[in-house]
């Protein structure tokens, strides 16, 4: 830094493709400072280095990093443009690494730091890569080609969506896409490259005459797939990427996920470059038939095991050596009896009592708790299976006698989760209007969660997709559509004492009460925590709703289940009068 | 035209204040059309006059206007500038009177119309009003000053709050405000300029150094005001205002509220100025505590009116000579019974049965229709009163028998008016978030209403009133926030036979369930209409609701009704078991 004349460095939890699961080899900080959450930021000074994490990962970070070295500050929106204003003197010089930024992100920050004068500084190589002597290798596993019966439209005709969604903005000239999900979907294929999401690394260029360049590590891509899709599909070195930049005279780069290195080798090799919204999120989303059709199977596959092990535990007459972490590696063994299972949609939350109050919570061996009897269990989980993607949050009590309160909290959460899942809407109703739906029950109470209500789920993809979600900040939220998939998991947090979290996932259907009215169908097939139900203050409708759930659940599950498990189901999902 | 080089004029329904409701010698559509609807807009070209009018008004204004002279078409969002850029030649030249379109309009029509380089010619006198040869004056009665038991807050102090809120958002310059139910709210003023809002016209400049500048027709502000005020406010004639300007080396102009005319006076005298958002809605929205008081008490005066008028209606033996228009002069009639009674707040919406099915029918003599038994009556009206402003429809069945169709939409509307009401929520939520709680019941059968549920409502002021409202359609809306007014007005409307609106109310204060959490309390005071209520599909909650409600109006009217009134009052407000 001092060479560079830099009072400062830029280390974001960041890779080339503004991934939200890093891979190994650009776990950066982690090497550097530790801490090994999924969410942080560092700056480094010349006499300093300060770690940003936010509130689920405060009491992680302070065990994991070295406090004589590194100082902890919270992680808040602006916390980082803030530090850096207060922080430096005037005319700063701070690096970064233009491959790990947005394009949007240096625009902000510059634009914020020129009351200070701070003088953001590009590097062309990124110093902690240049001292991690043993940085991992990327694993180079092969990439593979879904067919049609799992992707539902061929690759060159999505092409031309998109092309058609380029040309409705007036895109007159090549887009590039840097956001490996979209490319993923784009082509049809998937890898290994990511953990929990299975895409190989690439950035595609697409272009009027419908000849889409993808840059990635050509001995990734079989042969067999360069010569399926070469007649609309060219597969290129990543050492071929500038050359062809330069190629095209005039880009569109989709400024949230472009790294700003590349606006960089556009403003140096003379390529005018526009700026815009993002042009395939919204038609990635919406998922078509065939895809629609595995994601119900992949939840009755998913929904098995989970209800498996919502019997291993109901049923455990010892908690002897059962702990959120063995807890979880149980469930996934629970998923791993099936062959379409590929590995988690994310990483586990596993979380016993007060540890279930933290919505964020993940266990780690110095946090890890025994399971015991009278207390919550809380898990929220998901896989990646070949058929699709899932996510789903279930709260249990681990005996017999849950206090009055806790069963008013959980039927209250409850409530909310059903008047989503029934709810009809008109067209053209965004995330927002519906999100207090899910609320309105505990906010009656005075209760509310600190977080959204639904997210939208990518189709074998990434867990936490875009553009839709049912969240009260979800400002110019497009409209749901059919075909999206979202989850519903409203929850309620009880400092210190416990957490409930409800979570299905449901994908945007038709109604019938209206052709111009949608609704939603749940995908997800568990059974909720009967025990915990208060039925006095559930209505009728919302006991109709329940029973004809856990009807659904038993009559998937029945088939596939020992006596035992069968008759346990048979049980709980007997219907509440 | 022709001498001007002009290929097209523009009427809008605009004075030089923005203003709702246009007084008389404002009304320029009007005199050169016959149409004498509320909304509506006018292009004349050399050779053709077309007006536009929303749906609304599609009936009426083809019935009034000479339909070989104008063209009728649709207004709807954008009709102005794509008629423009279709209808007229490439480099057209657009005249318009820049006292009636705000800076914010002017700049959207030049920048739409840059594809066709049409040129808008800021004109310095109105034709029409050249044309117009008995051109109404203005009434040019005096203005009044609201003494502090009916205003709430000294003229001074809220002068200190608005300079509070300028300085927060960066403003060093004086700020102007063409908005006058902002100038008269901050002024603590009131007058008899504009039919339905009490208000005093005037352009308002506030400025550093805490004086205040008025400018205004003097003649209108009695020495006693100017005496009282004279520390910190100085009131102009309008002829000085030019001059002041001139003084003022820099100004911020709200350029959605302030005349394209004052910004093109600040580019010729080199006046500097800064657009940007109002700054005083906000503030002016949140009621004091007598303001609330007083609109509590006002409401039991007008809730004591609508009562008696429904005791009217529906204990008529005999609907003869009882039409449309009849019932609402009957209804002013009632409230003129108070002396604290004004004026309306707006024009009265009296609508029979299919009429009601529009929901912003209102009758005029060629719709005047006749009241009968066994039809869907509803009434949308509000008073000015000395304690402030109100805003109430009641839907109701002229006979015993309503089919149980009419039955459950009136209870679903009904359902959702009372899920709005009793909803408690987190400080920071605003209205796009709540909508859905009106319409939920509604959208579980497939049915919507076309409009939003709430706008707010000013005190002794605008019956419309910003910034807060609940909408669908309420992006970037502030929150919620106590003191705030808003109306709760769900509706159904089945075209061509009935239209139900249930409109109350409401002031927005402090839940009780958590200090942090806002909820609503019910001004209007008047009783639903029994018989269209279906019991079966309350819950015991809405019930209870409804029985509480119910007590109350009884309750606060019952000392004032006469015998009869009070008899039948109490059978129609009994508990619903």
């Amino acid at each position: 830094m001092r060479n560079a004349h830099l009072d400062a460095f830029l280390v974001p939890m960041a890779d080339r493709f503004q991934n939200e699961y890093l891979p190994e080899d650009q776990r950066r900080i982690a090497w550097l400072t530790g801490f090994s959450g999924s969410a942080g930021y560092v700056i480094i000074t010349v006499d300093q280095a300060v770690l940003f994490v936010d509130s689920r990962y405060t009491e992680q970070s302070h065990q994991q990093v070295d406090l004589k070295e590194i100082h902890i500050n919270p992680l808040r929106s602006g916390a980082i443009t803030s530090w850096l204003c207060s922080e430096l003197d005037m005319n700063a010089r701070i690096g970064f690494d233009p491959w790990l930024h947005s394009i949007n992100e240096i625009k902000h920050l510059k634009k914020v730091g020129a009351k200070k004068n701070l003088n953001f500084m590009s590097l062309a190589q990124n110093p902690i890569d240049q001292m991690w002597i043993d940085q991992p290798k990327p694993n180079g596993k092969p990439a593979y080609m879904l067919d049609l019966s799992e992707s539902g439209v061929p690759t060159f005709e999505k092409i031309g969506q998109l092309i058609s969604v380029l040309i409705k903005r007036g895109v007159d000239c090549p887009a590039l896409t840097c956001d490996v999900t979209a490319s993923n979907w784009l082509l049809n294929m998937r890898g290994y490259d990511s953990p929990y999401t299975p895409v190989f690394f690439n950035y595609t260029l697409i272009t009027e005459t419908e000849a889409v360049e993808v840059f990635t590590n050509l001995e990734q891509v079989p042969e067999r797939i360069r010569c399926t899709l070469k007649e609309k599909v060219i597969f290129c070195d990543w050492s071929e990427f500038e050359a062809s930049l330069k190629k095209h005279k005039k880009l569109y780069l989709p400024s949230e996920h472009v790294p700003e290195a590349i606006r960089e080798k556009c403003e140096k090799n003379d390529v005018f470059y526009t700026l815009g919204d993002d042009f395939y999120s919204a038609r990635k989303a919406q998922k078509n038939k065939v895809e629609i059709e595995r994601m119900r199977e992949c939840h009755m596959i998913d929904g098995l095991a989970v209800t498996r092990f919502l019997y291993f535990l109901q049923t455990l007459t010892s908690f002897d050596d059962i702990t959120e972490l063995s807890a979880a590696k149980t469930l996934e063994d629970f998923r791993k009896k099936s062959r379409q299972y590929l590995s988690p949609s994310f990483s586990t939350i596993s979380a016993l009592g007060e540890h279930a109050a933290l919505p964020h919570y993940m266990p780690s061996e110095k946090t890890n708790a025994s399971l015991r009897k009278d207390i919550v269990y809380l898990f929220d989980s998901g896989g990646q299976y070949t058929k699709g993607t899932t996510d789903i949050t279930r709260t249990i009590f681990l005996g017999d006698n849950p206090s009055p309160l806790l069963k008013k909290h959980y039927t209250l959460v409850l409530k909310g989760h059903i008047a989503l899942a029934r709810a009809h809407f008109p067209e053209g109703t965004s995330g927002v209007q519906l999100d207090v739906l899910a609320r309105q029950f505990l906010w009656k109470e005075g209760l509310d969660y600190g977080h959204g209500t639904g997210h939208g789920v990518g189709y074998r993809l990434n867990v936490h997709e875009g553009p839709q979600s049912i969240s009260p900040r979800a400002q110019n939220q497009p409209p749901l559509v059919e075909g999206v998939v979202l989850s519903n998991e409203p929850g309620y947090y009880q400092k210190g004492a416990y957490g409930i979290r409800l979570e299905n996932l449901m994908v945007v259907e038709k109604s019938l009460v209206n052709q111009e009215f949608l609704c939603f169908d749940t995908l997800s097939l568990a059974p909720f925590d009967r025990i915990l139900i208060d039925e006095a203050i559930l209505t009728q409708d919302e006991k109709e709703w329940v029973n004809a759930y856990h009807q659904q659940v038993f009559k998937t599950h029945r088939d596939f289940l020992s006596g035992a498990e069968k008759g346990w189901l048979q049980h709980i999902t007997a219907p509440i009068l």
